[in-house]
């Protein structure tokens, strides 16, 4: 039994929420670290869950208008230049290549920090007519930014990956529709295939993307009460179309410029994933997204043996042709306890155990996890049975982090009460707020909260008359969290 | 009328080759060259005819036992040196990430033109016990080689798309089995899925993958009589496990050193594909890959128009219901003419006609893509029907080219009998060959064709005695092509 000690995480979540996600991530075989700072290697396990989620939101995407497309690695200088908010933006974060083979490039290019400065040209190509319009590309890709921070795997990386949407319009009504559209499946994303409620909202304005008109994003409240931006869903405006030339004749013959969005979401959906439902014992997946769906552990002794597993495969078969993706685990060499806490590290949603128990009665017995909730059903009927306990399984994922998201929104009105709230509590504190930057600043200083979002409605009167930080009068509701 | 002459592709295939595929590329909407040379962009039209060729071969991957997973962008260049030959085969064609943000890095990183040098120390730290073996993992990626070489879209880019597997194995056996099954599901892809006969080979000695014991691949007979190498397959011996100590305790308790192999197939195989099958008309897709199986063309005047389309949408709904990929062209502002030819141009296998005489006679007219072949059936059981006749546009594809496969293999005894046959018909010459490196130089120096492979069992007798060039003791057969 001496093995079994190694498999739980050592670290405590609630105590020491940094390391224990750490721990979680090798012992779970998500990701090791590379021998770079900064750089990750994602495991089979961490990216057979990126390729469930991809699925998923990758169908949606095509059902939507959407065609994948793939554009170079490289942006040369001279093109990242041409749209001056983008420079300023992502310049002190570009890894650059300046040679190739023995040879000095005579252009530096920037390895994609994001590809507006790539894509934006080729729309314009590929934009004559009205008839044109909307184009809508996508790409699943990795990006390069080049931050001197910590590294934790899938939150703080300097490769990341993720997909970017980039889409032309006619007017700005569609390229709205549009970042709504992506934003609402991202937030599809998160309520129904990840299992946690998320807010939406917008970027104040000195947050937004590097030339963008609007920003929104979704955020999801972590358990040690900082926000993480799970998906970000940008109106351009204009401003690309101007500068990389996205015109097209419309019906009345007049030359238009289009109006332009980009969306992406990133890897961080697993980092929010696995830090928002794991537990000491280890990872906690929903079924949605777990590869192994239900582990079947048989516990036999001498006599009992061929009977439990002749049970046991016949328990499997029956899940098998139903869809569900289960495992039987038989090895020899291992006991029950122990394949127990191995299932339990690796996040399978729900085990059926095995004996002369239930064999005798047609029974099986089901455990939850991560409450480990124990039932015994009758054999017959273990598709159905068990499809209705992963959904059950999922309900309960949902409801804890609703509890917790729901708990965790506080108002203030003063700079006091941000401060205190915040760091007494975590979470999100509302509050009147005069729409200025500066008003974000001693809030940032003193506890290294910021505005994570104002409601996305322009016209929705702030909750109270007065800036909880200035006094003068508020313009809108601002959202402080710490954040990811 | 005027723009149908604009769809078909004005260069011809038979007298310009390479115009001609240039021109393909770009009309049928499936990659336009980027900035900077040797770059292109995926449009949507050829993206997703790599998605689908991922399917097939992601699926045969992870049905025998291989695992996805992701590793950096970038490999540190001390990385890089630890195993001598990787070094000095790649170092020329390294494209070098040099600063980031404003500072200057303290080591160079490598843009992966291959990943074994930071993937196997991986499989290094993953490797304890023989229980650990074999270990599989894939990823799909682009990698970068700095070649200076004129951009032929999805045969010599700078930055290509392909995946690379790397495994490690107990012992030689498995290691050579596991190369055989990687190099077979490539051949299987070639003539199940891209209609396309391949022969399979060992790579000459001096043409081996830096580091490898073995290299084998397929190889694909271009319409210009130029081979491509459509995909290799590696035994990598132990010199990778050595230089990055993959090893295990075995069975016996003494450590031992592992065997890896590393197989990849890139973006080439669409090259290949496209150069195959297509005309002047434009595009030839075999339904396997075809986004759109099938066209409907309905043909109306003003009185007609709406039964021909009643009837069009029924053999829609009819052949969706089957699963066939069908879309109804019902644009208003295209009249047929046009209708065909662009569905030509874009690869369309079957395109079926609708008009007043169909609709009377309970009849359709389907028209075959490449050659034209036009057949009126019942409509009754058209998705059956529809079915069996993109089997045969599949065959018909396949024989196509395999007759242009088996009628380009040649013998020759002489030097001259080589340069004259290649130089005369192109396509492969066999002859008797002495091993030697030397013996190849006249061939590549007069008319650019070399050994492009040597039959994969080593104990095969050559077909001649002497060595054509030299005319010393003939060790085995070789293949002697011009290659793209």
């Amino acid at each position: 039994m001496s093995g079994e000690q190694e498999l739980g995480i050592t670290e405590s979540k609630e105590h020491a929420t940094g390391e224990w996600y750490a721990e979680l991530v090798q012992k779970a075989g998500l990701a090791d670290y590379a021998p770079m700072g900064g750089f990750i290697v994602t495991r089979p396990r961490g990216y057979a869950i990126w390729e469930r989620l991809q699925n998923y939101l990758d169908g949606w995407f095509k059902q939507t208008g959407v065609q994948n497309a793939y554009f170079p690695l490289f942006i040369p200088e001279s093109y990242l230049e041409k749209e001056k908010d983008v420079v300023e933006g992502f310049d002190p974060e570009v890894a650059w290549v300046t040679q190739g083979g023995y040879d000095e490039l005579e252009e530096r290019l920037a390895v994609r920090p994001t590809s507006e400065s790539i894509i934006t040209p080729f729309l314009a190509q590929w934009t004559r007519s009205h008839r044109d319009l909307p184009i809508r590309v996508n790409q699943w890709c990795s990006v390069v930014r080049w931050e001197a921070t910590e590294t934790k795997p899938f939150f703080r990386t300097k490769e990341f990956l993720w997909q970017e949407g980039h889409t032309a319009h006619h007017d700005e009504e569609d390229a709205i529709e549009e970042m709504e559209t992506r934003l609402e499946q991202y937030k599809r994303l998160y309520e129904d295939v990840l299992a946690m409620p998320v807010l939406s909202g917008r970027k104040p304005e000195h947050d937004k993307f590097p030339g963008a008109h609007t920003t929104t994003s979704v955020e999801a409240l972590m358990p040690d009460g900082k926000s993480v931006q799970g998906g970000t869903s940008h109106y351009l405006g204009t401003s690309f179309a101007e500068a990389y030339d996205v015109t097209y004749v419309d019906e009345d013959e007049k030359e238009r410029t289009a109006h332009t969005t980009s969306w992406g979401l990133s890897w961080r959906a697993l980092g929010a994933l696995f830090m928002t439902h794991s537990d000491d014992q280890g990872l906690v997946l929903p079924p949605t997204l777990a590869e192994t769906q239900v582990a079947i552990v048989p516990i036999w002794d001498e006599d009992s043996k061929d009977d439990v597993l002749a049970y046991a495969e016949d328990v499997e078969a029956d899940l098998k042709e139903a869809g569900v993706r289960v495992e039987l685990d038989d090895r020899d060499h291992r006991n029950p306890g122990f394949k127990y806490n191995e299932h339990e590290l690796n996040g399978v949603p729900l085990r059926i155990e095995i004996g002369s128990y239930e064999v005798e009665d047609d029974e099986l017995t089901l455990v939850h996890r991560p409450d480990g909730e124990e039932v015994t059903v009758e054999r017959d009927g273990v598709a159905d049975t068990v499809s209705d306990h992963l959904d059950t399984i999922f309900a309960k994922l949902y409801a804890s982090a609703e509890e917790t998201l729901e708990g965790e929104i506080r108002e203030a009105e003063s700079r006091e009460g941000i401060l205190g709230t915040i760091g007494q509590h975590g979470g999100y504190v509302k509050c009147g707020w005069c729409g200025d930057e500066e008003c974000e600043e001693p809030i940032k200083d003193a506890i290294a909260a910021e505005i994570v979002m104002v409601p996305k409605d322009r016209d929705e009167e702030p909750i109270h008359d007065e800036c909880a930080i200035c006094g003068e009068e508020a313009e809108e509701t601002a959202y402080f969290a710490k954040t990811y």
